[in-house]
């Protein structure tokens, strides 16, 4: 029976793959289409070919199983960002461009973990999402100083709005129009993950004002 | 029972609103804190001080709550956007700065809806969706127009990858920006909802490279 209602892609050679990395694959998988909250354990196992009682062989629970798989993506997500701010030097645009890069590409490419992880980790309970959220808040002050730096040293142009400073907010605004690329953007369209990447790091230097000197080296931005 | 369970904002003064209006507020309300999929019409309409039953007088299912809460608040921001455009005059950078303003400030002001309409929409029947999606297709390609008259005359640079025309994605990256102020902008902080507004409409034409011009006229934009 659960072989055949499973979905193809979790047909039992998905055992190939450990048992808790199947689940953690079909569990994005189904709280993506489906919701974290009516998705049940039954639903992910089955889409793995296991019995129910396995999860607990690898998992305490399904919101264990939803905390482990958002920290998994959230934590590669801010490795990659200080990584790509590591390697960029102390040039605050060649800074912001790659952490924007590197931000963009991960939401593009991993478009399902990040619809779970910026849809679904409100119901993580609250130890949880904390955890989570604390994640996210590195993540922006990474960016935060990256326009602070940028800002202090002239190479962006800051803006505020009756004395108070705004970096926070153009730094969620900036992760924002980036995040969100997870929602429309499909592999196999007309535009690349590398070219929507790079796209989004253009935007993220115009908004501080900063040249958008690199693109220009390839002559891919042009006025109309 | 249902008295004593009800939060203090859905006591019986509540039905001084007309029910319909009750079910809708304490809809939004917990969708939004709760979602979608685990909110029962008896959690609704005990919110309400109502019964279950009663819902039948103005709903027909849950799916039909969400569909006219959602379609009510967005039916509502396509002609505000609409309206700002139409109020604007024929300047691409005065046409982009009132529909970013009239957008960021309804999902400034009206987070609670903005939440539902952005993290709950997914869960409609597919013809709800179909609907609601040509609603922010419509919205979306009001500003691809903007995007596109400045980009013709020469009020806003344009961004091209390759040859291929971005003014969607552009259109997107700007939106998204606007739509999650939703999720961090809560009202009495440092910033009033007029002054996000404002300066979401700055990013907006900074993207575009448009002069941020009217800013000037009030001090409100410095370089640090």
């Amino acid at each position: 029976m659960a072989r055949r209602t499973a979905r193809p892609a979790a047909a039992p050679g998905a055992l190939a793959t450990p048992p808790s990395e199947a689940i953690e694959a079909a569990a994005f998988d189904l709280f993506a289409r489906r919701g974290f909250q009516i998705t049940t354990v039954r639903d992910v196992m089955r889409a793995c070919g296991l019995t129910q009682g396995a999860l607990y062989n690898h998992f305490s629970s399904k919101d264990d199983l939803l905390a482990t798989i958002i920290r998994s993506t959230q934590g590669v997500l801010e490795k990659e960002c200080g990584e790509a701010l590591a390697k960029a030097g102390a040039d605050p645009v060649a800074r912001l461009r790659a952490f924007a890069h590197v931000y963009t590409l991960r939401h593009a490419r991993r478009r399902v973990e990040a619809v779970v992880a910026n849809r679904e980790f409100e119901w993580l309970d609250n130890t949880r999402l904390q955890e989570i959220r604390a994640s996210r808040r590195r993540i922006r002050d990474m960016l935060v100083r990256v326009l602070d730096d940028g800002a202090r040293s002239g190479a962006f142009r800051s803006l505020r709005r009756g004395g108070k400073d705004d970096l926070k907010i153009v730094a969620m605004a900036i992760l924002n129009q980036c995040t969100y690329v997870a929602y429309w953007y499909r592999a196999g369209g007309d535009w690349t993950d590398e070219q929507v990447a790079e796209l989004h790091a253009d935007l993220s230097l115009r908004i501080v004002g900063a040249p958008v000197r690199e693109s220009a080296r390839d002559g891919a931005i042009a006025a109309d």
